[in-house]
């Protein structure tokens, strides 16, 4: 049967969203493998939103998260709060600052985050189910907020970054940008892309073995 | 040496900017072929925001195509009206609504549409040099304002887009989402991809061969 695998998405942009090649690259690849997936965002505003032209915020503007993740799905996308893990078989979360300012608050908090509380239901019994879960570019900073202590990942090799992920808790990895970090005992998957690569290509084929390892695992 | 491409973005999502999946497998294609790339976008208002998870209008939102077009780009872009022609070995244009809203009114207008007068300037001069042009999705609807009479295309097999593209001078000719028409005296190339494409895998199918196709006659 073919697998489905849940990927939420933080927004549509990489300064305040999903990064959109890592999205992209990441439901092409489950597409390639044969899996079926189904797209998934909160529905609560961005934290801000980034001029990315200028890299400057936009104050004056006020945008959803599960509105502008509905760009990058074609509109087929559902709210995070009614999702039902025991539909799933794995999940998915690319990177972009959404992971960081959106689904978390990392990107301001450091070691101090919080996650989402739809996000920490739908992720902790996808994982307590024993589903494997792959988290791309900075998403991987969430893993021990979300998993535990000892849970493994990667960010690459930002060091400031690696310190704040093992001050909560977790063990960070350093990992190039075509390669993973596989927690087996606790199936977790993370792979660094833009927080390293150079082009898209770089950062698909680092994705393109997290998305095989996690639907091998599942 | 490296083929350089020039990449015409219309903003970023499908029902008001550019196919963010077209996109994204245009400059990966790109990549893979070993040609470099530069986005571009003309720095106007967006003719509307559509809320891309319920199809409607957002009436109280503005924003700016080349700004958005941004977000698919990770910043690295440039204004269409500033862009030199003579820089480029080819020009390729992704789908997306906004081909047939920001970048030409053909989605209100249809064959009595206009072309915005930068993208006009750019790929005439692209053109007249004998340089090839690649068109994806709905923005093959350009084709006979761009390149005059006669000149061939397809977006796929709809028959009233194709018959305004006949009304405007143009030549179609219907074609599945994993093939390209080609006119070989006018070096221009043109795939349906999301006209008809049912996941990214089909949409990529023909936006390789089109990528391919374009940098052989670069």
């Amino acid at each position: 049967m073919m697998k489905k695998v849940a990927v939420i998405l933080s927004g549509c942009g990489v300064y305040d969203g999903a990064e959109i090649y890592e999205s992209v690259l990441t439901l092409l690849a489950l597409e390639q493998e044969g899996a079926s997936y189904q797209c998934m965002a909160p529905d609560i505003e961005q934290m801000h939103v980034i001029n990315h032209l200028s890299g400057e915020e936009m104050p004056a503007q006020k945008r959803n998260v599960l509105i502008e993740a509905a760009r990058l799905a074609r509109g087929d996308i559902i709210n995070l709060a009614q999702a039902d893990p025991e539909e799933y078989d794995a999940l998915i979360i690319p990177g972009g600052f959404g992971a960081a300012k959106n689904l978390s608050n990392f990107a301001v908090a450091g070691a101090e985050a919080i996650v989402n509380p739809d996000l920490i239901r739908f992720a902790q019994a996808i994982h307590q189910a024993g589903k494997p879960v792959g988290l791309i570019c900075i998403a991987p900073a969430m893993t021990p907020l979300l998993f535990g202590e000892g849970a493994l990942c990667t960010i690459g090799d930002d060091a400031s970054t690696a310190a704040a992920i093992e001050a909560m808790g977790g063990r960070h990895q350093d990992c190039d940008s075509s390669s993973i970090v596989i927690d087996e005992q606790r199936r977790i998957v993370t792979t660094p892309a833009y927080m390293l690569a150079g082009n898209i290509s770089e950062a698909a084929s680092g994705i393109n073995k997290l998305v095989s390892k996690v639907l091998q695992l599942s």
